[in-house]
């Protein structure tokens, strides 16, 4: 018995591979990634569940970032083991069929064992997106953060500059999230401007929880002139959320791509 | 008794305003413009019901363009009559607040009282977004009609030409549409493709039910090589449905301008 027990576990170990995914999602309709209790929906269990349907094997995915409640994907990733022999091709078709439309893997690759997306996750790309027109949009409302007052926006890119290098971004993270290592390198930050919609994208190694919003939250307050571009710095320099503007919606919030 | 009734009259006669409405809508969750029945929500039906709580008086909408279940608009163009003398900015304010947040209204005016919306118009400007990405989109899925297979784009602008000018366009009305003359000026249709996004503008004068959906259904025929350029000449010229494409999906076309 203990024998062919071992036998099932070897050839299992055979077997096993590593599948990364590339997942693009509209964060509208869902409690954010991670599972939280089966009253809501969420972007992970979506995909598990469907995954445990075509694997019919317990699967456990391990994601690029957690995104929260509404905040969208571009490209997030994640990885996830099977001992099933299915070709990454039929596991995105299957995938794409059974998952709801408002998910989509845009890709399915086989990867070495070791690669696990969050741990081997090099640095990440958030974008915002604030609209500045007069009156709110329909089309675009799931989208985009509404700021009707007139932004100085020459002034929010000064405190654009102060964000990037390393620095403890306590002063922008939110109680609630897993007790990281606070120090983040931020690698590029910029903010344009195009017609009345305004893009802040920023990329880093890591981020905290709730870090972008925090980030995007003070800099609309920059831009309303309640408060100075150097702001950013003493935020950063003191560690103290409480110098920071409001958290942004998450509906303007997309994680956009992960380098590895 | 009757001098008191012809004296209100007179002032009502007096005090009437007509107001031009310009409108921005999602149509994903509306069985389109016309109000049917009372069991589905429709973006006539959310405005006149808005606008006579506002004004406590009946309301008739006139509009440029009827869309159909799940069209969009960018600016729809439509007009009332009534006796209130609520400030333009005060209806639009209060529009916003009352209606849901997927119809929003960018503009309110008053205007001459024989402008109508319908009649007046002298071209509409639509626009039709297909996505040929290998993948469905998940971000954009309610605004585009995703055709993964290889498009002949040359062979579609070539197509795309044979429609301006002045056409009978019957082979690509269908029928449920008011008996209009099927005689249409096309005054500008082009298309043009960025990444795996292909745009179809078409602007006239007027446009003849499912007529914008049906010419990309053919396009898009043409596209994958099934038919050629030509075959929109033969279908003008012959005036039959039957040599078209199928109508293509509702979610990908948006009324973008109409011009007075």
């Amino acid at each position: 018995m203990l024998l062919l027990l071992s036998a099932v576990a070897a050839v299992k170990k055979e077997k096993m591979r590593n599948l990364r995914l590339d997942i693009e999602y509209d964060g509208t309709n869902y409690a954010g990634w991670e599972i939280q209790n089966h009253s809501v929906k969420t972007i992970r269990g979506e995909i598990e569940t469907t995954l445990e349907k075509i694997t019919q094997e317990k699967i456990k995915i391990t994601v690029a970032s957690r995104t929260d409640t509404g905040v969208h994907a571009n490209r997030q990733v994640a990885n996830f083991k099977t001992t099933r022999s299915i070709p990454p091709a039929n596991f995105k078709k299957a995938l794409n069929t059974l998952l709801p439309d408002d998910i989509v893997i845009t890709r399915v690759k086989e990867v070495p064992l070791k690669f696990d997306a969050r741990k081997k996750a090099k640095s990440k790309l958030y974008r915002y997106i604030i609209s500045n027109c007069e009156v709110p949009l329909a089309l675009k409302r799931n989208f985009c953060w509404w700021v009707p007052q007139p932004l100085n926006l020459p002034a929010m890119k000064k405190a654009v500059n102060y964000l990037v290098g390393t620095h403890n971004f306590t002063g922008f993270s939110a109680s609630g999230g897993p007790s990281f290592n606070k120090i983040c390198t931020i690698k590029m930050a910029n903010l344009s401007a195009k017609q009345k919609e305004i893009k802040f994208n920023i990329a880093g190694d890591h981020f905290l929880y709730r870090m972008v919003r925090n980030i995007v939250g003070t800099l609309v307050e920059v831009g309303k002139g309640k408060i100075k571009p150097e702001r950013i710095k003493l935020i950063l320099e003191r560690k103290d959320p409480g110098l920071a503007g409001p958290t942004a919606p998450a509906r303007g919030l997309f994680l956009v791509k992960v380098r590895y």
